[in-house]
């Protein structure tokens, strides 16, 4: 039986608390938006006492279900002043899950306090303790910290310096399985600094004495998990390291994320230099096949002493295993893990920077530090944009990132506010922001269906929440749509409401390379849900009822029409290869959501 | 005949139009808003091509009518994001009410250009100059230039280095009737920034063959004004400098807005110290009085050489005279002009300085550098607030304040951005802003009606849009409104009217305290106003058909109820002395407006 856990900062107290017979199917992003939707005025400062922090693990987490891990976290956003949820792998998921806990709520703030807190929760327990010595420091080392106090390989999640001194680029760290790089963020919107308006600096999830969760019909749901990881499997995306014959197979095992890096730089729609060009002609470099090549020169080189790792799985029964581990390759150690294509972008194309050393340290910083490697690759455009420093200069960017380790350092807390705060301040008027989030790696000039996801997302710009790159670039059952076409309301809203059910499952957003292919994968993937809760869920209703409460919140909260639009640069801007803008019309925008 | 200036920067042309019949009723801010509204799309980016800058002399402007000289600027808000109007005193009003121009209109900017540009706007002539010259120095410099290069003694309107960098509290300057201090600011809303996204420093409006403009019926005209006169001659505000027996009279005229400084002190309404307390211990020492003094000390002291100066005209035809020119202790020369109480609240209680020099450099920056004093207060707390600097070090402030010079200073840019950017970017969580704009110097907590006004003004946070400190504190027709009751959606309603009528008149807003208490007065300027045009205008239909435009304009441009709101803190942290919160239900806040 799965319970709540509901923490008050103000006293410092807690309670536990049985999940509400109409949340019962509510899990991952359906709890946190559910939960703030009818707890949290939307009109509440952020990083004040009313807002709350909800943490969720998705419904199957725990579960032998592949790939079923992830953890939600949600709260208003201090970066896009709407509801947010953002999600992550790590261990926490499966500890909640194994837990038996549903959710945690976080409520209110200590009254000027001077202290930093840590919360434990294990098997029917929860502590609140106080941890001044996790404060202030890097989150390599705070989790060597954690996991030194509390030996039993706990999951973590927090926050680094930049949301201990509220910044609004602050992500939601999460540990790897196996070493400490903090590399497993929820890292959009700024929920960091949700946690340190809390004076929250980690949640520490042990799973010592829980147990697997039951599904309510166990043996179809073993049949179906079977089926799926089948699927996966066999999938050229999602699929295993090597074919039959022993040669690279699963573009993800092999190459990661970051295996989109030439391909979007080839179709044109790699944002480059600042959203300036659609090409990088030094992305082969900094590429999924770059990190690939490296993992095994290092391999080679330095036998069982090499760190380095590609198909490694960000959390415990990932059968996809897209994430890497990035060698030096000087000396084969880890340099940092995960680097994902939206880093490799943010932090190299965006950038300019081709150096894939570079782009790692860049994204070991961020780690480290705290920071949303998308926001801050952004961020670090505005500097670049605006001449503070030159695009392309990896060292000059590397020091200026190092400065948000400097609590007096006005630069340091600049580089750590986002996009949109850094670019206004430097007088930059191409700041690419939707709701005030920075844009990932997709330019939606030439890729219209990314575009409307950007402007319509309750999130603000993210391709996470409605990915209609899988049709428009990558192709689904081998048809691509044209990524030209203007129409892209349905496409969008289809992958919205998509999305907004598996980010509710526990299932890692990939599973959709294959769904999407395979029927069976589908439809047993879905049986897995069903036989777990013992109902039939209709996924779209499921997904649209997610959305339909975010709306509202963001309503509430004072968004309107005008909040679901793209910058006017690009509407006015052709990027080059294509020379193109951004041409959908608003009425097609507004068309994503009418009548919810 | 009046005639409206169209100015394309894009291809640097411009052609003469006529007033549009439906228009013939506007100028000031009624001119301002209507043409914004018509033609400028709200969802545009106010400091791209599409914004458009606004300029308009008060329907009075050049004529004898007293105190008849204010100059409307509008545009699109860099800061807030709405329809912006901010007006202000100095010699380009007059000169264009006597050159005929009722208008002002620049449009599109300059295609990657590196130049700087200024207008010349004379008798039915305009040129657009490159002066690549008067960009990126200081405002004092700039005006000594211009004054040498156009010997007419021109009025003068632009942008400092703050606005030619694009920066949110960039204000647009005008120059003094008789000396180089750029101090008469149209200062809210970051209007320079626009004037800098169209590469423009400068407006110069030589007056050189122009005359007075003629009303329709100019013998009842010239009877009105002269009751006026009569009127404001009489008033204990607005009045003489003496009274029969030759002591001190007028408050204005004596001690500048600025008297108002230990009123609000002892009434407990003075934001002090980032709005912690409503009552400041160095009150007296920053105060009008004390201006005052150091005026009458440096002339006894220093004779004819002494600059220092009450009952100073902020335009030709003011006879309030309510400005001062504040002189250096040590020399008597001038140090800035004018120090209104709005700066020394601003720079100095909220601040927690309590040393005149200081207030009054960090006054004279402002006015060099082109920024907004009330936001540049507000924005140098946001650090203290932060721990950059600590409350009431004048020196660190003015330190601060100078590296807005840099262009390469990211503290600069900061300093330069407004209370919004820079408590974002420092984790601030008590930002004293409404919809992006910064407020001014009564605390709404102890006085709930200018709090109504904060909250529900389509220009943010402005006294200036809805005075009803005018009834709360100093009390209209010897009665003061409880400043503590609750209800005053009717109050706000009918000052933001009558302002918005009276921005659009020419007229100087501090009539008000005279024709509040004196109907004859009041007569009389309506009367000059209806005799001006040959029409009866209805004050308050006038004054709400403009606030209705305004409004409909930030709807379109993403407004909400959300918006009309005051920052969180208000409602939770108690002011001392009287330990209130802002407890003005949200229902109120939104009757101001219902039916509009």
């Amino acid at each position: 039986m799965s319970k709540v856990l509901r923490i008050n900062m103000e006293d410092l107290s807690h309670k536990w608390q049985n999940v509400k017979p109409a949340h019962k199917t509510y899990a991952g992003r359906a709890f946190t938006s559910t939960i703030l939707s009818e707890e949290v005025d939307p009109t509440c400062h952020p990083l004040r006492e009313q807002n709350k922090i909800v943490i969720s693990p998705g419904l199957l987490a725990g579960t032998l279900a592949p790939s079923s891990g992830r953890l939600s976290v949600g709260a208003k956003s201090p970066l896009t002043g709407g509801i947010k949820e953002a999600n992550a792998g790590g261990l926490t998921g499966t500890r909640l899950g194994n837990l038996g806990v549903r959710g945690i709520i976080i409520e209110g703030a200590p009254k000027n306090s001077k202290d930093w807190y840590s919360i434990l929760v294990g098997k029917d327990k929860c502590e609140i303790l106080k941890t001044n010595q996790y404060a202030g420091i890097g989150l390599y080392d705070l989790i060597g910290k954690v996991w030194k106090d509390h030996p039993t390989k706990p999951g973590i999640i927090g926050c680094g310096v930049a949301g201990q001194r509220l910044l609004e680029n602050a992500g939601v760290f999460g540990n790897n399985i196996e070493n400490s790089d903090p590399g497993r963020y929820a890292g959009r919107g700024g929920l960091g600094a949700v946690f340190g308006s809390k004076r929250i600096v980690a949640v520490i999830s042990d799973g010592k004495g829980g147990s697997r969760p039951e599904a309510k019909d166990q043996e179809k749901f073993d049949e179906a998990r079977k089926t799926f990881v089948k699927s996966l499997n066999a999938h050229a995306v999602t699929g295993k390291l090597k074919d039959d014959k022993g040669e690279p197979y699963g573009g993800l095992k092999n190459y990661g994320t970051n295996i989109l890096l030439n391909i979007l730089s080839e179709a044109g729609g790699l944002p480059t230099r600042g959203f300036r060009s659609g090409r990088f002609d030094k992305a082969a470099k900094i590429s999924g096949e770059a990190v690939h090549d490296l993992v095994d020169k290092t391999k080679a080189k330095f036998g069982d002493k090499a760190e380095g790792k590609y198909a490694h799985a960000c959390h415990p029964g990932c059968v996809m295993a897209c994430s890497n581990i990035v060698p030096y390759e000087e000396t084969g150690k880890q340099h940092v893990s995960p680097l994902e294509y939206e880093t490799a972008w943010s932090l190299g194309a965006n950038l300019g920077i081709g150096i894939l050393h570079d782009v790692a340290e860049l994204n070991r910083l961020c780690n480290d530090i705290g920071l949303d490697t998308i926001e801050a690759g952004n961020t670090i455009a505005m500097f670049m944009e605006a001449g503070i420093i030159p695009f392309g200069d990896g060292p000059k960017a590397i020091a200026l990132l190092k400065k948000a380790y400097d609590e007096d350092s006005v630069e340091g807390r600049l580089v750590s506010s986002g996009a949109q705060t850094a670019g206004k301040t430097l007088g930059v008027t191409r700041i690419p922001s939707v709701k005030g989030q920075a844009l990932p790696a997709y330019d939606p000039r030439p890729i219209k269906g990314i575009g409307v996801t950007y402007a319509t997302s309750t999130m603000g710009a993210d391709h996470t929440a409605g990915y209609t790159i899988a049709a428009e670039i990558l192709g689904i059952k081998g048809k691509v749509t044209d990524p030209r076409d203007l129409k892209k309301a349905e496409l969008s809203q289809a992958f919205q409401a998509t999305t907004a059910y598996i980010d509710s499952t526990g299932y890692c957003l990939f599973i959709a390379f294959c769904i999407l292919d395979d029927d069976d994968g589908f439809n047993a993937m879905k049986t897995t849900v069903d036989s777990f809760l013992g109902e039939d869920i209709d996924v779209t209703s499921y997904g649209k009822d997610v959305l339909k409460k975010e709306r509202e919140f963001n309503k509430k909260a004072g968004f309107t029409e005008a909040d679901d639009r793209l910058p006017e640069f690009f509407k006015t801007e052709p990027l080059p290869p294509h020379n193109v803008v951004f041409d959908v019309p608003d009425e097609e925008l507004d068309a994503v959501f009418k009548g919810f």
